[in-house]
């Protein structure tokens, strides 16, 4: 923990005033260094009640998803141990996945209070709001072939499904291949990039699109009808920080799973979770509809689709059940 | 076609001396323009004999990869048909990966005459003095599910081991997963990076490693043992830019089948190339070897390997054979 988040602990636990002297102490520094971190939690946007005589109080804590804050809810290992926080990025996977190509280490999480050029699967647009959201990439580097890397891309729905059951007890649906459904709208989309080699991953990059405080008139047009938040479906706000903190713990969980016991594990976990089988779907593969009972996920990931006795692989494309 | 390549091919044509009015008259720019161009060849290292009375005659061409130099012996549509060239990169797949991020489009080859940091499979180094050989990379687009991409790495050593044969009839020996042998000895590895979503190719680089003029006082120890080129093989010196010309047409005719036929396709034309049927095989795979009698390639482009009568699939890997 560096000095900053160490004052920010001391403020935080202390009931009400605590004396400059008395941090100093702590962390072994001069009276001056302290007063420098408060300034700078100031800038951070921490609001400090300054008492000549009585010392240092937190008033308020702002609603950013700074490192340190998720760090405070975050029990994972290796998964977020590195936290990269911008206000703005154009696209949090576009700047982690440039990080991973200069070397970045696996588990470092890029963060962003907005996105302005949020991306979706396909090419698609995510919407991004400023400070309503949650707009996070995560690089990983499984030393897998590339062939059975493709199931990662159901942990993200897997642990946002997790976290929104355990600060809400709602039990989310998944879509295939990776949006978190709430009462038939989205809450959570996944973009999934990867760099390869023909014979070795080198590293995927995930991004998390998961609507928090997003309310209604925060919305575009376009995605009005379809998409929901947290405080849509709960009217209650939540902390960012937090929900971020235990969903990159949840996150490292079934990483572990998918490097322990491998993608076909993790592809029968999603399968079982989004009870697929025997779903009548209708499947939009790049304009072409088909329409049948889903038998399953195989190995890639792709769905199993049973049309009239013949089965077709769908290995990529919108569902609409 | 450029001014400045206009020019060349002028001054090529002229069996003599050719004056600066005629050029001037058939591209329809001054003189001045023309004794510009000409200014502009010498510095790209051409040798230009200048006379007052009789004009400009070419006397000697540098041996450089330069795109209108590899244009004269390229047939291909859309492949090479952007030619970047650089005297140095550090690595010309590093080079080519960034412009692709940034959008540059299907076919366009980066080369360069050395390579800082000439990268091999597997984080390898791929040995590249300046001059001797072809170091190219070339990106595409296939819009294909990256479950069925991973076979574009056998269009590199099909098009290598065509443009052996054009140029000298040999018939060289493919390698898996993509080399090119003469005689037991390397002349040719590729490169294979991707980056993907999910469920759609972004892009891929194939890089190519071909060693044409290369000797032996040329090569690092560590590949002189193991090493040999085109001129190694026939004591001829080949023109690099014709060779990349023909790679390059090549290497869009695979390109095309993989395209039309897919995947499945050009893992049997390797196949067969290869003749790695019944072939007696040890495959070194991260540390792990495994011995037995090569059944095939699958439709990953992994090697099925008979062991004592279970089929092993072999993903990555060093073959001895």
């Amino acid at each position: 923990m560096d000095n900053l988040s160490e004052v920010l602990r001391h403020l935080r636990d202390a009931s009400a005033f605590i004396s400059g002297d008395h941090i100093a102490g702590k962390l072994g520094v001069s009276r001056t260094a302290v007063w420098k971190y408060m300034n700078q939690l100031e800038r951070y946007g921490y609001n400090i009640d300054k008492s000549k005589g009585k010392g240092y109080r937190l008033v308020d804590t702002p609603d950013r998803v700074y490192g340190w804050e998720i760090d405070r809810w975050r029990t994972s290992a290796r998964i977020g141990s590195k936290i990269i926080h911008r206000d703005r990025l154009d696209s949090t996977n576009a700047f982690a996945f440039k990080q991973a190509l200069a070397g970045e280490a696996e588990g470092t999480c890029v963060v962003a209070e907005s996105q302005d050029k949020g991306k979706g699967r396909l090419g698609r647009k995510w919407s991004s709001p400023t400070g309503k959201n949650i707009y996070l990439s995560v690089i990983l580097r499984p030393s897998v072939h590339p062939s059975i890397v493709y199931p990662v891309t159901f942990l993200s729905s897997l642990a946002v499904s997790d976290t929104i059951d355990q600060l809400t007890g709602i039990k989310a649906t998944l879509k295939w291949p990776n949006d978190v459904l709430i009462h038939g709208r989205k809450i959570s989309g996944t973009l999934i990039e990867l760099s390869t080699e023909a014979d070795m991953v080198r590293f995927v990059v995930i991004g998390i699109g998961f609507n928090i405080n997003m309310q209604p008139e925060d919305m575009d047009d376009l995605i009005k009808a379809t998409a929901t938040s947290l405080f849509m479906e709960t009217k209650k706000t939540f902390e960012r920080a937090r929900v971020c903190g235990i969903l990159l713990s949840n996150l490292e969980r079934y990483y572990d799973l998918f490097k322990a016991d491998g993608s076909r594990a993790i592809c029968d976990i999603w399968e079982e979770r989004a009870q697929i089988r025997g779903k009548h779907l209708e499947i939009n593969q790049m304009g072409e509809v088909f329409i049948g009972t889903a038998k399953g996920i195989d190995r890639d990931g792709a769905i199993l689709l049973d049309i009239k006795g013949t089965t077709k692989k769908i290995l990529a494309g919108d569902v609409n059940f």
